[in-house]
């Protein structure tokens, strides 16, 4: 890719996790969570970062700094700590500002800390892809995954015509789809032409950021001081700025709007792994078979559940299956996998019903 | 009830309760389990003999006669510890053997420690009414349940003509019927001369011994060394009789051949608590309704759930319905339940299985 540009690594971190409860708590987020495997979410989303990039940031909460920064072994400079939650849009132009003080030609990727990818190396072949048209086009890319099923829990991209010979599987975008319901699902999937939104972005600091500034000037003003901080963005000046963060997701507030959006369709196996549903697709749980990703399930007469238990607490199911079952030792849920999605509102109920200490 | 005799009431409380694993251990069996309300099955039983009887009789295991004659207040000589699980046949000729040696116009009602009997009036009249059958008549008593649902679960009692009389209420028995498949069931509730047979049985100890010694002669034999010891048992005498005791319950082995065995039809509510479905119908979860006997049921969204959770733990169901979670800190058990009845096999395959410390 010459002239060599670094591609900066960008992890956002920030999230809730409340789809993941009881697993995910406020001080132990969904990112800190083994869920698949011996390593966090955070930890395998920044081995993959690192097979095409040498520059990890990371972007998360005040209360996760230490255990995440711990986790990854990033220098102190690399972490930006937001003093509030403000949605990735303000995550985005954080990230983008504090990079281009460094390195004015960045080209940046941002990813999500708690996603599942299956093959790391064909996702860093399509993130450098992706980086090129980036640089070389002046263009916003989101990759986009070709959708497996009429899931009605992620947005969709309309694909639209070929970037050209020059840029190699993209495409221009023609929407982007707020989450469908089911009948519209179903249509995306059989037309071929729509992607799921994985979230997943790259593009250069420099253009990110004028893209900030047209369509979200608020957010464009609210940075300022980070600015005015170059290499050194103190925590005066992030308060200052986050005081007057919009709090909006870069996707309603940049990607929906700007006219240069391109899109990566990529066929890896990918999950935001976003409830114990889809977890229990990635773990390999289906009809009959049942997966305990920890603890020890000693007996199960029907299969297709997800166990998440204790250490040495013998689990027995009977009569059940399609079902997750959940121990923390400090809490206890029992969720058809189907109806997981709905896990955030009762965490929310939780917290309205002054429960707080259990989310 | 002239002239004077007196009911030693028996309560036999020796029986395994695999049922209700993970909340009844080997060492924390069912008796001792506050399943509804503040007293243990055990102590609500006694509490309900005390309703026709001052002379109470224990019978149970080694590994429990500390706990339970605790719980219930009884001097030692009331206590007969078994050396080894030999059914009730030989728990109710043990008895009967060592109540006839201090009394021996002794009427002695056989009463199991975990059943849940909702009148307790009504039931003491019942036992009083049965008692005077037994005794004037010499017969063999038990009372049957009018079935309110065609269980196959229990067994029935399928009911003859009227015993005359002078013994209001009371039905010759024209035979018993094992636990009979659905079909069956349907027809035996359906016909109405059939009652589950709950295994409450008032008789003389003279009747009932002889009883014994027609038709289990063998039991009869293994209990020489006990009839030979009199009012003072040794722990020696009861090894010598249980190592020669045949292994059967008093059903099979007497009340079915015994040509006079009376029944009492009796109509208050009655549950041996068999199963996690059983005590879910005791505890009112039905359609909709869920309970919670503990633990900190914080969501629950379709109801019909038994929950036995621990303190201060909460619980969330999402989507679920007809299921007993149940959560003893060191085992979690979720089951629907309507297959709760499959739960002995179960833990007799952990068992097999080695898993013995769980059981």
């Amino acid at each position: 890719m010459p002239p060599r540009t670094r591609i900066h690594a960008v992890i956002l971190a920030g999230g809730a996790g409340e789809r993941f409860w009881p697993a995910s708590r406020r001080r132990h987020p969904k990112p800190l969570l083994r869920v698949l495997g011996d390593r966090s979410l955070l930890e395998a989303t920044a081995l993959r970062a690192r097979g095409f990039s040498d520059d990890l940031w990371l972007v998360c909460g005040s209360e996760h700094a230490a255990p995440m920064r711990r986790a990854l072994g990033l220098p102190a400079a690399r972490v930006l700590v937001e003093p509030s939650r403000r949605n990735t849009a303000m995550a985005v132009g954080l990230a983008a500002t504090r990079i281009a003080a460094e390195d004015p030609d960045a080209i940046v990727a941002v990813l999500p800390a708690d996603h599942h990818i299956s093959d790391s190396r064909a996702f860093a072949r399509d993130m450098r892809r992706a980086a090129r048209a980036a640089r070389d086009a002046g263009v916003l890319v989101t990759l986009g995954v070709s959708p497996t099923r009429p899931d009605t829990g992620y947005g969709y991209i309309q694909s639209g015509t070929a970037a050209g010979p020059r840029y190699p599987g993209l495409r221009k975008v023609r929407r982007f789809v707020e989450k469908p319901d089911a009948a519209r699902a179903r249509r995306y999937v059989r037309s071929g032409g729509y992607l799921w939104n994985a979230g997943i972005f790259v593009w250069t600091a420099a253009t990110i950021l004028e893209e900030i500034r047209t369509h979200m000037p608020g957010l464009h003003r609210a940075l300022a001081p980070v600015r005015a901080a170059g290499r050194r963005p103190t925590r005066a000046a992030l308060a200052r700025a986050y005081a007057r963060a919009p709090s909006a997701p870069i996707d309603t507030g940049v990607m929906e709007k700007s006219r240069r959006v391109w899109t990566l369709p990529v066929t890896w196996g990918w999950s935001d792994v976003g409830t114990w549903q889809a977890l229990a697709e990635e773990a390999g749980v289906g009809p009959g078979a049942s997966r305990a990703l920890r603890g020890d399930l000693v007996h199960d007469d029907r299969g297709g559940n997800l166990v998440w238990g204790q250490a040495g607490k013998p689990i027995a199911l009977i009569g059940v299956e399609g079902l997750a079952v959940v121990d923390t030792g400090d809490a206890l849920l029992v969720t058809r996998l189907e109806d997981s999605d709905t896990l955030r509102d009762v965490v929310r109920a939780l917290k309205q019903a002054g429960l707080d200490d259990l989310t």
